[in-house]
């Protein structure tokens, strides 16, 4: 007589090819792009509905197994890390997309891809604004449970701003739905908006209903060169009591040439700074706006700054940026960073990360979503090199103190997940830490989603 | 020897003139504009900082004495109505208003009035958008509690999307400050977010930093009459589709003759329905904006439709819009409704509410923020006629049934209070409602804030 082990119960709970266990087979399912060490999953849930995710997560609560939520794993702070002996419960065959043009909404699985929903809301002449860099690998899922940014927040805000309504699982097994349809609700807690952004520690999102707004107009372009970061910092404060941008991005010096080595598109390697704003207001508007931000780097010392009207010209320098991210992966092995500080402290900020650089001796190039104030300080080891690796840690803790020095936030994208959970109790102190960890226990009383972020 | 009653250690806690116990200076804290039955409150704390609403939360957890937290006391939901022996906390003299323009930020003390802090922002060119029709006498911490809305919100959203930051004190009367100056923060859970609307439950707000944006380009108005509101309901519908109007707002019938009555301003009372948009595109596109929310209304069988550019003359129509809700005050005695639907909704939820009228043989006129769903239904009892008070009550039922029907929400804006919490559960259901009880046990566990609201 064979002993029937826990993980034949959750083979016995859902349909068949829905349970993975074969190492070889979990392995895809252990790691995001933090590459940090993993754990090995019991097993991996394929789940294709919201009852396979209550029979995963009610299996779960049974055994005492913690759960790690995860979409396609594109996260850059250790959220969907395995730990040793977890389920994984992966949303990313939960792909179903259904826009609703009479209400400017689409409902999404919690498994689509990001610009998926983008794709299907266009073909109603409808926008879904949110763009972190991830959103042609990433789910709204993820995207929800990191409360994602991108480069259009800084007119059209971030992911929690259009999530109207969620489907999710709770640590018990249940199934609750939050929101729906309705533009203002205010009936009852905002429980809707805590569970954005909690990082899989609440709950797991199995479906999404977003707000979607009318296609914005074409973009004129501002691209301005600055022999300074702290001078482009400068004109973006200034810019920023003038106009609404619908984008305006910044990258020094090491971030042209990472761009510039990755794929070469004439960007001036000398200058020290390059900033890129476009406005997407409508008619003749957009490029009075685009002139203020000229007129705005000129005052601030630019030594170059000029407007682009055609959209596909001033596109050229989105795409770009775009490619900052990668092309800044392909220098090896990068710590990235996405701290935040108000506006005004950006030029301090991005002085005091150039200094953390000389100091630890380690490449920090930074492109930044300057408009809000948002760096991504990437942090290069060289691989293989120990004493690269200790100050790369050093250079990584350092850039945190800055924000936080600047009165700023250690996450303004990416969520804490593992990899600055240590670092978040100084951030919020301790009393804040204490009424997060009560919402947690009260909706979690086992701990079992997602230990070790947040917590 | 004399005995020490509680509410004499209260008055040692705090300086002199801060607490007040004499039944004729109580009584104006008793109440808000619902003028529900009251209780008669131990004592009124008129908190002059956070250190006061401390001392006050402090001392009635160690007595366990229920805590009613209030602003100016404009509340339609009866959340800030005393209870029997409860400490009344106002924050009425925490006035102090900071802007800063570097950051596009104010900082305000939660008793400063909402109007107020539009002000000073304006005095930097600079606009904070949340104008619930109390936005003259209200606070901002009220305005807070509720997530109020208000006309601005079909563009610019609701207050919650203006809130960066938080002073709370919780119920243990600890102070905390959640998020501050930074404009994104994804760093531990959304607590910032699962503070505002939470009405007094979880804790006191004292101080909030709100995110200002510029003041926008003058409007071009829309003004349309129709014979029904159903046919302005589809307009609206149609025009969401198209445009993103800075307002657009209903009136049926009866709430243009409650104007006309009110303050005769050449309103037509016999049409049935008047619909007034308003677009603030910045330079000609508001007028191509405006063009489009004629033709809507033409397409749906506009009685008359038509544009004015003239932001002065199209601001007597925002005018009358703003009269609607005293105009209809002036009526008698009105309980107010806020429901709100899914946009489509509109026509079935207007038809509906009609339909309501007529059964209980109740006046609702219907003033409505068309463009979000939200429908501020106000059902008219004549004052002393317990036959009017008993239909009117059961058309205010039957109208929170009208929006759950449609997959609404039967508060879009006041809150639950003390006055539709019974039918919270009808919509939220007993999960969602466990959710949300779960969270406030664990930041209340004695359930001394706000008892009755909610819950």
């Amino acid at each position: 007589m064979t002993q029937t082990t826990p993980v034949d119960e959750l083979r016995g709970l859902l349909p068949a090819g829905r349970v993975v266990t074969d190492p070889a087979e979990t392995e895809p399912y252990r790691h995001d792009w933090t590459r940090m060490p993993a754990g090995r999953p019991l097993a991996v849930v394929l789940a294709e509905n919201a009852a396979d995710v209550q029979a995963a997560l009610g299996w779960a609560a049974r055994h005492r197994v913690p759960v790690v939520p995860r979409g396609t794993g594109t996260g850059l702070a250790g959220g969907a890390t395995a730990v040793e002996g977890c389920l994984v419960v992966s949303t990313e065959r939960m792909t179903a997309i259904e826009v609703d043009p009479a209400t400017r909404t689409v409902v999404a699985g919690a498994g689509a891809l990001t610009s998926a929903v983008k794709d299907a809301a266009a073909l109603h002449g409808l926008w879904y604004p949110p763009d972190p860099g991830s959103f042609r690998i990433s789910t709204i899922g993820g995207n929800v449970a990191t409360n994602a940014g991108g480069i259009c927040c800084v007119k059209y805000g971030v992911t929690t701003d259009y999530v109207m309504g969620l489907d999710v699982v709770l640590a018990d097994g249940r199934l609750v739905t939050l929101g729906g349809r309705t533009v203002k609700d205010v009936a009852g807690l905002s429980l809707l908006k805590l569970f954005v952004g909690s990082e899989g520690t609440l709950g797991v999102v199995t479906r999404v209903v977003l707000r979607l707004v009318p296609l914005p107009a074409p973009s004129a372009t501002l691209v301005a060169w600055f022999d300074s970061t702290r001078a482009a910092a400068e004109a973006v404060v200034a810019m920023s009591l003038r106009v609404r941008p619908s984008m305006l991005e910044l990258m020094d010096t090491g971030a042209v040439n990472a761009v510039e080595d990755f794929r070469p598109m004439g960007l001036d390697r000398d200058a020290g700074c390059l900033l890129v704003g476009q406005s997407d207001a409508p008619g003749t508007a957009r490029e009075a706006e685009v002139a203020v931000m000229v007129a705005c780097c000129e005052e601030a010392g630019a030594l170059r700054a000029y407007a682009l009207d055609d959209p596909v010209e001033g596109d050229l320098f989105l795409e770009a940026r775009r490619a900052a991210g990668p092309a800044i992966d392909a220098l090896g092995d990068v710590l990235a960073e996405d701290v935040c500080v108000p506006v005004d402290r950006l030029p301090v900020a991005m002085a005091r990360i150039e200094a953390v650089a000389a100091a630890t001796g380690t490449p920090i190039p930074v492109f930044a979503h300057a408009g809000d104030g948002n760096l991504h300080a990437a942090i290069v080891r060289t691989p293989g090199d120990e004493d690269s690796a200790r100050r790369a840690q050093e250079a990584f803790e350092a850039v945190l103190q800055v924000a936080l020095d600047c009165g700023g936030t250690i996450s303004g994208e990416h969520g804490v997940g593992r990899t600055k959970v240590g670092v978040l109790p100084r951030q919020l102190g301790p009393d804040v830490m204490d009424v997060g960890r009560r919402v947690r226990d009260a909706l979690d009383p086992l701990g079992i989603l997602n230990p070790g972020v947040l917590w």
